[in-house]
């Protein structure tokens, strides 16, 4: 039986995920891959007690393993974008097949190393960077290839998906919810990437990709993070019968794409809404066959190494095959994909939940709802609370239907010159998601 | 750029979606699948009005299209076990691939039809067969390769989903929301395959055979239907938290594998339980990934077809490279596949929800509970209701915790034979499904 040698650099929480799960399946793995998959090296600055490497060859320096001429495919497993991206061109310049799990490299030098890779008649595979174990990259690439894509939406960081859902369940704060996460290894001790939305935003591009044929970019892409939301937004939202998700939305229309990441209300019916917890998932709307959604853990040391073990299967299959009958990177060939025009989040056309505290005295509603018939949008709900005791102001908080998002600027604006208003308005978009 | 030629053999709801849907996204298709597909003959006993044919060669016999030269990929959809079979064996003899929508076929006749096609270098695809337009085989077969399967459990027939969907929503009678099913066109003139769970006992036998490597068969899978389900169950159900769906259901353990398809209470969190209407979704627990859930329409003409092209591109993209690099039929070299014990359902365990008529006086509790736990079933809640005014009789619904269903049997045997209750003991099966 053909051998395929493996190598893997980055023995971190994926990385003795992939080496636990070969070593535990490896018979049926092999099966699978109609070959025999032997990890020959591994490379990491120290040891992992949490795997028995004793009969794999250990290096510390990571290059070695591109350079291995035993090595068949080197799995980047060590995060980040500088050394990682050596790695992996390094790697390719060697004649290697790349699985990677690196969201953050892929979106913002995949083009560069998928064009390496081509060039050599080499595989490289990534179906880790987005949404852990769910075989999101392979459902879009392969399960849906008949279908034009319409929109994609999905919960694709866990670390914002936990928060929202204690902050929903419980109705603690942002803040006291984030510190439980770190602690618990939710979030990481600098938790930007994943509260500001940046990771969402490398998962989406690559998603958005792959959809809509495009190169990959990182160009225009809105991003939003959860910092600022509030529980009482959160609860408002619930007695509208809205859950708020950190969505990563990506639609193409006759307008262009629009590309965006931010905290979005859906409606609680939608199956999305009751994704909670860590995990993620993605809908993906497409002409032929309508409203998919797939869900499952979106990190973890074993659900990340899933796909990527998926991945060297599908490589160790066909990597002695005709390069024609790979699966391109994005679907479909570089050559073929289209460069398509990404719009301003200011002409993108969603519904808006507002809030905002106004004095509690008549003719304060009729003067907000006034500002908003001038600036043509329609209101679906308004609500009003009282703030603690002894205040004379309330919060009001309304439900619009769908406009664009630049005649919601410019009424918020005019709410906010109010002599009856205090503060700023807050908003909050909000998507039908065709209540799938 | 080679040129790939279709033969689709039945025009009816899937076969005008995939004509109509290649139509519509041949470029993107085209460019998916690396080459040009071409349907380059239709065979049908009538035209269809649906689609646009007048350029594509056309014929009354489906065997011509097997027959003839130029096709490299037969495409079956004119549904059944006889001439279905008749045509794929023809096709494979004269060296054509194959995709089919057919799931009686596959699950009677797979192994059959794959050992030909082994045999010849030909390749058998079936996506479409399982839960329409959700590219579930593909997920079991390549998304999660690195897992051990520990179980399945999904709604993989839309008519019966639909009908239980209505009940519960609306409170309707069984008979009444077929036949609105039936005027739908979602429902059969003789519905007896989807509400006997027979279609689905076909899909969940295929299911199965994938996700533990194992010969299809349909010898041992237990099958339930719909059609004694009242509406009182669905509510009581709904009481105690939970939702009663018609689930396919496959588990294995150190006891053999499980293989059922029955009325099933899941608990009201569970995304499964929100899967309403003819929507399908198949959520997989393995080891190393967790729980997955697949989720989107399962049946209909452009989602099947969305299915069915999947395939197609695939066999067109793959066709001409080495057979070793191709994904077998059931995910591993058919010599790989082992047989696996099915266990009696009398020996599976699940919870059960309990459901009948006692005299309203002290201590039929009291013997009922006795009875239960003489049986070794612990109970987890029992609530009592009255029926209509004036009866001297009340409903006893008990839920229990986990047992084999064999000691089920027993206690109900006993409880059906006390005077204080009458008529039979109605029982559904529970499933906690991980919460998930």
């Amino acid at each position: 039986m053909r051998i395929v040698n493996v190598g893997i650099c980055g023995i971190g929480t994926v990385g003795s995920g992939v080496f636990n799960v070969l070593s535990r399946n490896l018979t049926e793995i092999n099966s699978r891959a109609n070959c025999q998959i032997n990890i020959s090296q591994i490379a990491c600055r120290k040891d992992n007690p949490d795997i028995d490497a004793t009969s794999t060859h250990v290096t510390r320096d990571i290059f070695d393993v591109a350079k291995n001429p035993d090595i068949n495919i080197v799995v980047e497993l060590i995060g980040g974008t500088t050394i990682a991206y050596e790695l992996v061109m390094m790697a390719l310049k060697h004649g290697k097949h790349v699985v990677t799990a690196n969201k953050a490299l892929i979106a913002e030098h995949g083009m560069s190393i998928f064009e390496e890779a081509e060039s050599r008649g080499l595989l490289v595979c990534f179906e880790a960077a987005v949404a852990g174990g769910i075989p999101i990259i392979k459902s879009l690439r392969e399960g849906l290839s008949a279908n034009r894509i319409n929109w994609l939406a999905g919960i694709i960081n866990g670390t914002t998906n936990f928060i929202l859902s204690e902050m929903d369940a419980k109705g603690r704060e942002f803040s006291d919810v984030l510190a439980e996460a770190q602690m618990k290894g939710y979030a990481e001790a600098d938790p930007t990437f994943d509260v500001e939305g940046i990771d969402a935003s490398h998962k989406l591009a690559i998603l958005a990709s792959i959809a809509f044929g495009m190169p990959l970019s990182l160009d225009g892409l809105f991003t939003d993070g959860i910092t600022k939301l509030e529980p009482q937004d959160v609860s408002y939202a619930r007695e509208l019968g809205y859950a708020i998700k950190h969505l990563g939305i990506a639609r193409k229309s006759l307008s262009g794409v629009e590309l965006r990441v931010h905290p979005t209300l859906v409606p609680e019916q939608c199956l999305i809404a009751g994704v909670n917890d860590v995990s993620n998932a993605v809908m993906v709307n497409a002409d032929s066959v309508g409203t998919t959604l797939f869900y499952g853990p979106g990190a973890g040391s074993e659900p990340t190494a899933s796909a990527v073990i998926a991945d060297i299967v599908d490589v160790a299959r066909t990597m002695d095959s005709y390069p024609d009958s790979w699966v391109p990177p994005l679907g479909i060939p570089s050559q073929s994909l289209q460069s398509l025009s990404i719009m301003n989040i200011e002409n993108v056309e969603t519904g808006f939940y507002i809030r905002f505290s106004a004095l509690d005295k008549p003719g304060v509603l009729s003067t907000v709802t006034t500002i908003m018939g001038d600036a043509g949008i329609s209101i679906e709900a308004i609500i009003q609370r009282e703030q603690p005791a002894g205040e004379s102001y309330v919060n009001v908080i309304i439900l619009t239907n769908v406009t664009k998002e630049k005649y919601l600027d410019e009424a918020v604006k005019h709410i906010e010159e109010l002599d009856t208003v205090r503060g700023y308005v807050n908003f909050i978009r909000v998507e039908y998601l065709d209540q799938a």
